[in-house]
């Protein structure tokens, strides 16, 4: 067998590589050429056409059968923005921290969990990577693709664990064992546009919307349930057509999202809003996109694998949480149990993205004692 | 004395001076050297700079004393958009209609008040022609200064006949005898921008002004009086800087204008805005702009000899009213009565606005019993 990845130097190459979501090409070629002296079997697959696409995913796969354990991951990145002190696809050490664009989110877990895999002999069941070209854009042709991949040849993980930085002030804190549902939702209350001279000529679209809006936000959704906080609905925009200081306008139209958790279902949430939109405004529309559906892992065996390996290693007596943004998790929970596991988040798609070395480091032992544990 | 002025010679010269507001020059060239053969003192005052300004005022003034009779209206005219059947500022005269921008609102009136005072002789008293380069804009540079010109002066007409374009259906019906106010607020709300999925780290200022423009809609402003309709609120905005579908917005706004009778003072309804905004959202602001107070010009003899004036060359019976828009009425009534009465206005700011020749001959007519009327 080769000698064992270094997942600092693999670390390194895949922040070199320019992979703007969505992502194909270069940075799964440096994955690939990593994984094969170890064993893998490695699958590229790439699909979709403008915008979404195309997007590159790429399953690995080290031996068969159960227990199977997923590793999750992406390598695409967000735009790296302006104001970096250095160049963001140019990786380098500064005082002990790795700095790139993706450094933290989150090429240095995919590269901590190849060299975990690198220094554990398959001895029983499957390892397996699902890493996707496309986590932080719509998704469309991401992680399903994957799912759809595995299921067309009847492969299902037993667990997954997902390398997204969950870890809040030190590494290892924080595993995060569900994540809220998402939807977006768009209301249009139409009007008709008139001089506000001759306001019965008119009519004035706005005071309608406003009492949408007041209705809404004075709904209570839940109050939460043992492992997530209360559903909450926000509004992120509101907006006439462009007018003049003497002109009712034509129409008006807010922008709202709820985050709900497990006592919700989308649907339900988008029918309630239906619901007293038309109360309030009888003619207004409302269209709605559920981004992902709440979801929550039982506990079960992947609790104590990822817990023990993070207490033996760090010390620290990890948070299960259900906080913060979605992950591919909401796509995953579908094959098997999930977590989300990884390195201290605190730069995340920030300028100067990046992680300490040694976290990485303890990163990839935490990973190599959870293979070990799956295979026992 | 010279012969008298053709009325539709006259609009024609006026509309092919391409016055856009604010105006200068040709315009009042063109009006300046109609009326000088019929013994007018004129006088040409330029003031202000962009971009409200340079504006052109003209004050032709003949005879002196009371009673003065003065004759308002402007020069200016709206840009004229597109789709015309012709050039908008080459006027010509279709199936007896006289067709370019400006041929409503109101270069015909300025022309049929010309040609009836060119057709009848000074006997007593004054009368003047007081013209603005700019009514159609924010009019700082316009009728504001002939007041300021003629009070230097002590010069104080008895009576003012605007010439804006009153009527309705047909020539006559209409004779406004006072405008509301008008005032536009600005509301801003403050909030604290942040991520959807922590909203306890946010301050969302969408609900807040919901409640407020909930509120100020539900307001009751007044009955109307005896010569106005009850005071009207209407929203003609409402905002939020640009985000995304996960952001909770820094700040939101909204924009409304009153339309009020003279029941109401701005500065009244300003702070009665102030007062909800206040109590539905503390730290949130509100600006206010008073276009014009509310005026009623009481009954007197400028009612009778426009009233019987048109009665007697029409036979139509002419209506008494309030409604509509401002015009610069509201800054006349600070010097002595004032009525607005011209031609039919349903082509007024439109596409190939136009006007019936025969009713610039009628309101020459009219204007011409008017002067001998005043004099009498």
């Amino acid at each position: 067998m080769a000698m064992s990845i270094d997942p600092i130097a693999l670390a390194r190459d895949l922040i070199n590589c320019r992979s703007i979501t969505p992502a194909t090409g270069a940075v799964f070629e440096v994955l690939e050429r990593a994984l094969q002296p170890f064993g893998f079997e490695v699958h590229r697959l790439v699909s979709g056409e403008a915008p979404d696409g195309p997007v590159e995913n790429l399953v690995a796969l080290r031996g068969s059968g159960s227990p199977h354990l997923g590793f999750a991951g992406h390598l695409d990145v967000v735009p790296p923005g302006e104001g970096w002190s250095g160049d963001p696809f140019d990786a380098r050490i500064v005082d002990g921290r790795l700095i790139g664009r993706g450094a933290n989110d989150m090429k240095s877990a995919v590269a901590a969990f190849a060299a975990a895999a690198s220094r554990v002999e398959q001895q029983a069941g499957t390892v397996s990577l699902l890493i996707t070209g496309d986590e932080e854009g719509p998704a469309t042709f991401g992680t399903p693709k994957i799912i759809e991949w595995l299921e067309e040849r009847s492969i299902r993980p037993d667990m997954i664990v997902i390398g997204e930085p969950t870890s809040e002030a030190a590494l290892g804190d924080t595993v995060k064992i569900g994540r809220r549902g998402s939807v977006n939702m768009w209301i249009e209350v139409p009007g008709t546009q008139g001089h506000v001279a001759y306001p019965h000529r008119a009519d004035n679209p706005v005071p309608r919307l406003a009492r949408i809006v007041a209705a809404l936000d004075a709904l209570h959704l839940d109050d939460g349930s043992e492992a997530f906080p209360p559903s909450n609905l926000e509004f992120t925009d509101i907006a006439c057509p462009p007018g003049a200081t003497n002109l009712i306008p034509a129409n008006a139209s807010a922008r709202l999202n709820i985050r709900f958790n497990n006592l919700q279902r989308g649907a339900d949430l988008v029918r309630m809003v239906e619901e007293v939109v038309g109360s309030e405004a009888p003619g207004a529309t409302v269209r709605a996109l559920i981004s992902g559906e709440a979801f929550l892992t039982p506990p079960g065996p992947i609790y104590d694998i990822v817990v023990d390996a993070i207490r033996a290693e760090t010390g620290v007596e990890p948070k299960l949480s259900t906080s913060g943004g979605t992950s591919d998790g909401r796509f995953l929970t579908a094959l098997c149990p999930v977590v989300d596991f990884g390195l201290p988040n605190a730069t995340m798609h920030k300028v100067d993205e990046s992680v300490a070395v040694a976290d990485i480091e303890k990163l990839a032992n935490i990973y190599e004692r959870v293979i070990r544990s799956a295979q026992a």
